[in-house]
């Protein structure tokens, strides 16, 4: 980032389920908590400018960037690339990224369309095979990062390796911590312990010298209990435990309200523990995680839940600046690049390490 | 099943975290409920025999088959077969469904072993390559099934629709529907929507000729709200996806049990709630869902989680018995000739439908 102006985010102000409805009021949240932060709204001034009218202090620090040409929420992404190319919100906002008019790019729009944007146009760090999506998940001990959530399908061994050292990257980014734990997801069933690349993984992650606090193989249900810090799996079965996660709790919170409901008695006691259900209500709240990390990519892209409000939105982009202070990006440069090297020669990186150690 | 006799369920008694002090009174509850079963208690009956006095009921019905040899909860399936072979309480509990002696097996024990045993014993039905696991799943509209929960890892386009198959016939069976709703599980990222295998077993349940009602694609979250009846996906998915549901159930149970100790006024609305959370353990009890089916075999085999009390066990052989009664077996075959039948000449068979339908 720039050292002779404020941290910007650009913001794709046309993407979402709502687009500016959410994206204006969810950014002057985040605006009210970062108040050194400078923003760049891009999308249809005629629709931007009133709602901005609404939040002078956003808009003092907010500048528009014009476009009337937004990618549908539905759009495949080849599609969204052939006729979003150049023009549309969510291509300029992450080029606004590239050209170093932001320091990171917000978008509620389109999954498959944003990251295949922000492939084409941010590139991918040298040493990283494929992008992924990290999220935030809320465990019993704090929060953990679990990746990938839907980037791509399918990884082999070196790929759940590379998204092993970003994952741990972002968690000594995001979370603070300076030696996170990172697990393989797999299954426990003895004879079948995991796929042939999950196995690999963890052989590459116990025996090269990274500088890895690699915990072994986690089942689902470690996931939930924080287990580990960094959860790495490939995107088919990440996006199936995450959307199964906030079903399950969905599921959990119709079943408490209908219980609760059933009696008088029940419904008094719900009153009397009203404070003890909005804390659990708050704990479990998707907005407070809302926003899924695009790792490996040469810039920051975050990608907000499309059908979340203002609050959410501002969560994307509290993560989104996170990324920028920290210098996520510059951490995982550097790692990919320790790692390249270890990789490649694992024995003579040992005996270096080795004779460092002694 | 022979009609000459009781419908006999045979239990692997040295099964499970605990064995017998589990397995004996899980099976008294049981023959409380269906007071026309007998059973076949295999095992160690100096440990078995003592337990068996505490439930006189039980023990009326109840026959011993002497083992000493029992299978190690962590023994490698290829170790359990070459140790357990012919001796073990989990073999002879398998072996008395295929002589005959019994018209189902239940075991705690080891599921790569149990599995292993149960396709050399009772062998694969002709047409399905590979067993599954199935695991009932409660639902915010009911309950559903899916599978495979851990059997094999990665399934080809073919064995995807055997699941889907087999997990139809099991709905029909076991929740009494006459059209069971079948989905494939999926990711929703347009991108990449979805693994080649998954997209092509999508294809063929579409437009093959085959009497299920496939209702497309499902995410993660559509598992917990009952969008379908049977849901299908490949072993080391559906495994995580459980055991990711689990984790959460737990979570959420332990956020709120620590909300509502928090402060004075919160603790007496539980207790008046009391009922209503009650209502809700009750609801999400996972011994009451206890009981993972083997299907693709020709005899039937639940696997009841190791873990748990008397009461999941009970569960584990209801399970059995309703397969048992509802002739689950016979079914199957019959489907997967059709299946394969249809398949192979899905022209023809299309033709000979339109036939009949006009």
């Amino acid at each position: 980032m720039k050292q002779d102006r404020h941290l910007t985010i650009a913001l794709d102000a046309m993407g979402g389920d709502q687009g500016p409805e959410i994206v204006v009021p969810g950014t002057a949240l985040a605006a009210a908590r970062h108040p050194e932060l400078r923003f760049l709204l891009v999308g249809d001034r005629s629709r931007i400018a009133p709602l901005l009218e609404r939040h002078p202090k956003l808009r003092e620090r907010a500048e528009i960037r014009h476009t009337e040409v937004a990618v549908a929420m539905d759009a495949r992404p080849s599609q969204a690339l052939r006729q979003g190319r150049g023009k549309s919100s969510m291509w300029l906002a992450i080029d606004a990224v590239r050209q170093g008019d932001a320091d990171a790019a917000v978008s509620a729009g389109n999954t498959g369309a944003l990251m295949a944007m922000a492939r084409f146009i941010l590139k991918t760090l040298p040493g990283i095979s494929r992008p992924a999506i990290a999220a935030l998940w809320p465990t019993l001990r704090s929060e953990s990062i679990v990746l990938d959530v839907g980037a791509t399908i399918g990884a082999d061994a070196a790929q759940l390796v590379e998204f092993a050292v970003m994952g741990e990257a972002m968690a000594r980014c995001l979370l603070g911590l300076e030696k996170p734990t990172v697990g393989l997801l797999n299954v426990g069933v003895e004879e079948i312990k995991g796929v042939e690349q999950v196995k690999e993984a963890g052989r590459i992650l116990r025996d090269s010298r990274l500088p890895i606090e690699y915990a072994g193989f986690i089942e689902g249900d470690d996931i939930g209990k924080g287990t580990v810090d960094v959860v790495v799996t490939e995107g088919f079965t990440g996006n199936i435990a995450l959307k199964t996660a906030e079903g399950t709790a969905k599921q959990l919170t119709s079943y408490l309200r209908l219980v609760l409901s059933r009696t008088l008695l029940s419904r008094l006691g719900a009153l009397l523990a009203a404070g003890a259900f909005r804390a659990l209500k708050d704990r479990m709240d998707p907005r407070k995680h809302n926003g899924g990390v695009f790792l490996g990519l040469d810039g920051i892209v975050v990608k907000s839940h499309g059908g979340t409000d203002a609050l959410g939105f501002a969560t994307a982009i509290d993560m989104a600046v996170e990324m920028v202070r920290t210098g996520l990006v510059a951490k995982i440069r550097t790692d990919v690049e320790l790692m390249t090297g270890l990789l490649k020669e694992p024995d003579a990186a040992r005996l270096n390490l080795t004779e460092v150690g002694s």
